[in-house]
């Protein structure tokens, strides 16, 4: 399988999840008003859920990791019945890896809280598309500072393993060395994305995205960090080695649902039990477009495990980012919002940085060698003719 | 001289030149309302009031081309004194081609009213940006498709002069090929500066940019694309031999005086010379600032024959975006707009723009014959460790 397919699929997947949150939104208490309902308010409330609903379900316990782990196991079980079995590392020292990136995620949730009370919504959601760059840096340079960090305290053991590791992943990183189109390429796709949420002219709320307390700011910046770090992560471990993709999957969601549990009963204890233990309202108002989320939820992660593994972190990025404004194109014509001038601005400009990351450069550049031989000649003639005038 | 340091020159005087007229605004009965005025509104006031000043003189009669009229004048006569002397070709198939750009403004102009009429000043100046996409593509196959058209054509003796300028003109053009990447650089232009004109949230007037007639629009397009002929076909004049630019400018400048004379008495007749007679109210109303602008416009207008000679019409379009980029952020600290999200979007898209259309491919783009030798050497080694782990 090519990884833009699996990159289309996931966009696809992606946006229409925003569209089925607003439609189970809708079907409820929640009634739109064409008029006096911004556009772009809704669109980052939409996206904004979903963020938070994946890593901290707030309305239902959404079983985050659990869906992924069962078509993981039954893949893997399907996958061993074959010859040759798949390669699963069961070694200690490999399988400790796998909690980091849930680790991450937890700081990064607590990270986000805090920066949601220093700024607005809409503000958080704008500095979100930091992220973008920040995947950047530490796609390029993270890991090979690390190996050059590690090799200068050689002494501890444990670090050596990681060396180890490093040494052998660092093929994989150094190989995808960023050209400066490519640079820029992302820094267009944040600009772009941005440029799609930039208010409109007489929306409701029209706070200045450079209103907010400097914390804000400097939460922000770390919020885009970890969760860039988180990815990254993932993506070391999903190519430090050629095990099963659905075993390093349920490595993954293992301890990613150990962690979603802990929360769960934390939450229950903090709450004294007063709407019952967890596995008691775990399905309760479950409607057919909640489940459709999930299953969404669901494919979605498994998706981007793919990408993780045989793609990278840019390609995932640049997939989410598409999602995003195809949402918002959809919402245009599903739900009669009113286009904004910079949303069709902010897809040309992530159209064009689309094209300049992925496009050879022998398509984009005339290269000097090949370029050479047709317009000299021309110049020789025109030059004659041209003293003769 | 290198051609940059003539771009550059002439982005700070077209600056100061929205400066300069902003100011000599608010010296008169016109007041600021820092609170109430939009932002925006007002930088499109002040370009749409320079770019009307230049071709259609409003308040006071410009005598526009006459200062450059001198000017290059006296440095005619000075290079006529030096040797080699200057060529001048006075043949009068070369001369006749000199009216036509002041023709082609002349029916820009009233282009440029009947799209006023229809849309907005804003949408006008949002649509303006039209201009830079259309500059490109003149550039680039207007005169090769001409050319292949007229050879088409060969009876016509008129045509076949023409015929012969443009076979020895075609070399600039077809030497000029554009890349993918500096197709998508101009687009990235035009957006930049679209992005940054985007009205901010709690703008004063707040009509969609999609909310006009059709009929705006087209002949919105036919006015970028009239403005753009100007430009491809004064570049063009200015290249077509190997003429003293300064004898050249004085072609160009003595029609365009002869034309903006003829409208100045066709007004007087229009209006019964109840005003007097032109001549009469010359310099009428004319302040410091007012003479700094005249001078400004004088100056610029040479600095854009010499890159229409020495460089080209992107270098000159590059040049006026990023002047109207320095206005508006100058604007913020000299009048205390309040700036928006998207100025520096804008701002920084076509920054962008600039590196990837003048970059030397090199720079943005691993070359695949260069930059193969290191990386292959450590995916080996690295291979090697891979499978030992």
């Amino acid at each position: 399988m090519q990884w833009y397919v699996v990159a289309s699929v996931l966009t696809i997947l992606t946006s229409s999840q925003g569209i089925f949150t607003t439609l189970s939104q809708s079907n409820g208490g929640y009634k739109y008003d064409y008029s006096t309902v911004p556009f772009l308010a809704e669109v980052f409330k939409v996206a904004l859920a979903i963020e938070i609903r994946i890593r901290d379900p707030p309305l239902f316990p959404i079983p985050n990791g659990h869906l992924q782990l069962i078509v993981s196991s039954m893949l893997l079980w399907r996958e061993c019945q074959r010859s040759p079995s798949p390669k699963m590392t069961t070694d200690w020292r490999s399988v400790r890896l796998y909690p980091i990136p849930s680790i991450i995620y937890l700081v990064h949730n607590n990270v986000q809280f805090a920066t949601l009370t220093y700024v607005e919504t809409s503000t958080y959601q704008i500095m979100g598309n930091l992220k973008i760059v920040t995947t950047g840096i530490l796609f390029r340079c993270c890991l090979v500072d690390i190996k050059t960090f590690i090799l200068n305290f050689k002494g501890y053991v444990w670090f050596l393993n990681f060396r180890h590791i490093y040494i052998s992943c660092s093929r994989l990183f150094l190989k995808r060395k960023l050209s400066t189109l490519q640079w820029m390429a992302i820094v267009l796709l944040a600009i772009g994305t941005t440029t799609s949420q930039v208010k409109g002219c007489g929306q409701a709320s029209c706070n200045s995205v450079f209103s907010s307390p400097i914390q804000g700011y400097m939460l922000g910046i770390l919020s885009a960090c970890l969760s860039a770090l988180a990815g990254v992560y993932t993506e070391f471990l999903m190519k430090k080695n050629n095990d099963s993709l659905y075993w390093q999957n349920i490595q993954l969601y293992t301890f990613g649902a150990i962690f979603n549990l802990a929360k769960l009963v934390l939450d229950d204890f903090r709450s004294g039990f007063e709407r019952g233990a967890w596995w008691q309202r775990l399905f309760n108002g479950y409607s057919i477009t909640t489940w459709m989320v999930v299953l969404n939820l669901g494919s979605t992660g498994l998706l981007v495990s793919w990408l993780m593994k045989y793609a990278d972190n840019i390609v995932k990025v640049y997939s989410t980012s598409m999602a995003m404004l195809l949402t918002m194109l959809l919402s245009v014509f599903l739900f009669n919002f009113k286009p904004t001038l910079q949303l069709f601005l902010g897809i040309f400009v992530c159209i064009m940085s689309l094209h300049m990351y992925f496009a050879p450069p022998s398509v984009l550049v005339d290269l000097p060698l090949t370029a050479k031989a047709d317009p000299e000649s021309i110049v020789e003639v025109s030059v004659d003719r041209r003293t003769a005038s």
